[in-house]
């Protein structure tokens, strides 16, 4: 057993290589967020970029702000910055877009790469929208297509000659476990697979080495562990190798060989810009760089090794203090296969998770019964842990998320 | 001849109905603004709303941000209000993606709606993204389709019972000239065709009547005549009787028909909402909205009137003014056939845009010859018109335009 106190987290506070980051995000005292692996803080560095490129850029310089500001280059220079990230060289990723969008572009890629094969494997229990958009894109082919769902266990007897892609998210979005990248790819493309993963909750919360990896593409969020705001912009990765061959089928004018000859014929850029569509939201992908800029200044094994701790304490202190309540863990036990989070299911699971929030620790609910908390090494303390279990022990003693107030609410993302 | 000086168009914008809307502008005193066309000045309150939406709502709020300032519900909100612009209902039009992702969304859901027919007619000399979007469209379903690229003297003439839908953008990007929306439609539609409007140089700009006339679907812009920022998201309108058999192939989860409960497979959501496909940059959406309101304070006709005095004034300026100089225009003469821009021809029209630019008449080339001048009715002022041909007029007598350094820059759009 174990005899933490307060006092062991603030020390480990104070001896944290990254307690510097904190202090650059926007975060309440009162409150402890546990949900950036929703939607990240805010770096404070934010609303300046974000009043820059309004009145500055927009505002001043109008027009003139797409070559003056580079507002055409976001995409490029943010995917460059993403590369560094996850393991991919430059200009082989690219920023654009949302997640799903890049999904339905890599897979059809994929497929254009396997033109012989018929088979989409997915894992069923993914964050729906991936399986959504193959959903609609193999409808729009006329159901020429297979899609075979596989959960983890069922994956490598399902990867097999007949299947053109596979594509897996690498951190599962409710229970937070780790695929073997390295493996399952090996294991795919020794059977002629294209392999796409997955990186939403993956990118800035663990290492990730695509090409260490000879991954064929990837997607992946900024929202999330990149910090990049509300609904910015996703990302795609093409492996160099591909890049030419793998072509998407959303051919707007940013991905034309030359955007400014306004040709009547679409002409697919060379290299990774083929992925980009049209014109992009540029406040918020201008916001997106501030975050991402932020992660670029973090190593990300420091990142890694403190997202371990604090989820190992997590489950620690909740097998400890709340051994009584009736939480499961649903997350893998073993830190290795664990990304940033930790997944409690729990019969009551919705109302307890609104009565967690309302009692100042910010985590959220996935249906059926899953608790969800994220922990995000650059502004999560270790005393952040202690003080969130401490509350979660209270409401559970005090059974205040038996109030019917907590049954009536719609669920937050 | 007239006998306009600068006194007589002050005196006009001391008669403006629309003056009081300048100073809800950012905009220099010392320079010309005609590129509303391409990109929107910024609302003064733009600049509040996105240190609202970075700092009070992602900073303090979070994750319960999107309920609590209803994010989620920001594409049906803009949608509704930008309805109100181009003659369409409530629940006919959400605010979402790119204008190309929309127009590629759209041509999916009128083939859908025309499966015995093989034919897409296009203008083939409108602005490249709604082509090679189609081109994408067609070569991914298998070269199925044939795409028919007509120009507009050849346009009822290729309207035929093979058309299955016909896409065409009502005010031309680079002329101005102003389709019979109308009557296109009605032709179209007795010939069996789903007829698509492109409104990107419209709304705003002119009043559309998109249930006046009868028209089925629709897409456009906001960041031009809507002043909604930089790449701010697009739109796309169905009309209420092709809801629900018109489908999008795009299938993310907010189009599902409950986002929320993750389930596997996808469900179209009921409506206009099956147009939607994921996360939206929130920060750029709600920074649209700042635009879209100062719209809707406005008079569209007295916007449309002012528009024509603007446009003809300036024609009249140019051929009175700079009539040695070897403009042609290229715009209708008519100015009920004409849009809020005027285009003039020039030979050495690329380092005359430049020298203008530098003149400070922020107007745009488009190539092989366009000198582009769009006329905003909310912010630009009739003595703007005077000032503008007067700096015209300089560079020209003064041949500034023939300076080496015209010719090197990279082209602005």
């Amino acid at each position: 057993m174990h005899s933490y106190n307060k006092a062991f987290f603030e020390q480990l506070d104070r001896q944290d290589p990254l307690r510097r980051f904190r202090d650059e995000f926007v975060l309440s005292e009162d409150e402890i967020y546990l949900d950036g692996n929703s939607l990240g803080a805010q770096p404070k560095a934010a609303l300046a970029k974000a009043q820059e490129v309004v009145a500055e850029q927009w505002g001043t310089d109008l027009i003139r702000s797409w070559n003056r500001h580079h507002w055409f280059q976001l995409p490029q220079r943010l995917g460059d910055k993403i590369a560094r990230l996850i393991g991919a060289d430059q200009d082989e990723v690219i920023c654009t877009d949302g997640t799903g969008l890049n999904v339905y572009k890599a897979i059809s890629a994929g497929l254009s790469l396997r033109p012989e094969r018929r088979v989409i494997l997915l894992e069923g229990s993914n964050f729906p929208t991936d399986n959504y958009m193959v959903q609609g894109l193999v409808a729009q082919l006329g159901h020429r297509h297979e899609i075979r769902f596989a959960e983890e266990d069922e994956l490598l007897a399902a990867i097999n000659e007949e299947v053109a892609v596979v594509c897996l998210t690498q951190v599962h979005y409710k229970t937070g476990r780790v695929l073997d990248m390295a493996a399952i790819t090996r294991y795919a493309q020794e059977r002629g697979c294209v392999v796409i993963w997955d990186l939403c909750h993956s990118a800035g919360a663990l290492p990730v080495d695509l090409n260490g990896c000879h991954a064929d593409m990837a997607i992946g969020c900024t929202y999330k562990y990149l910090n990049g705001g509300p609904g910015s912009p996703a990302f795609i990765f093409v492996a160099k190798r591909h890049q030419g061959a793998a072509l998407q089928p959303l051919t707007g004018w940013w991905g034309h060989a030359a955007p400014f000859t306004f040709e009547r014929d679409y002409r697919p850029a060379p290299g990774i810009n083929q992925m980009l569509t049209g014109t992009q939201g540029i406040i918020s992908m201008a916001v997106a760089e501030v975050g991402i800029d932020l992660m670029l200044e973090a190593s990300m094994e420091q990142i890694r090794e403190k997202s371990q701790a604090l989820t190992q304490y997590f489950i620690e202190l909740i097998n400890s203090e709340c051994a009584e309540y009736g939480f499961v863990l649903a997350s893998p036990e073993d830190k290795e296969r664990r990304g940033s989070q930790v997944a409690l299911s729990h019969e009551h699971g919705y109302p307890i998770m609104q009565a967690v929030i309302d009692a100042g620790v910010i985590g959220d609910f996935r249906a059926p019964d899953i608790l969800r908390f994220g922990f995000t090494p650059l502004y999560t303390r270790y005393v952040d842990v202690w003080n969130a279990v401490s509350r979660i022990k209270k409401v559970m003693a005090r059974e205040t998320w038996r109030s019917p107030v907590y049954n009536q609410r719609h669920a937050v993302t």
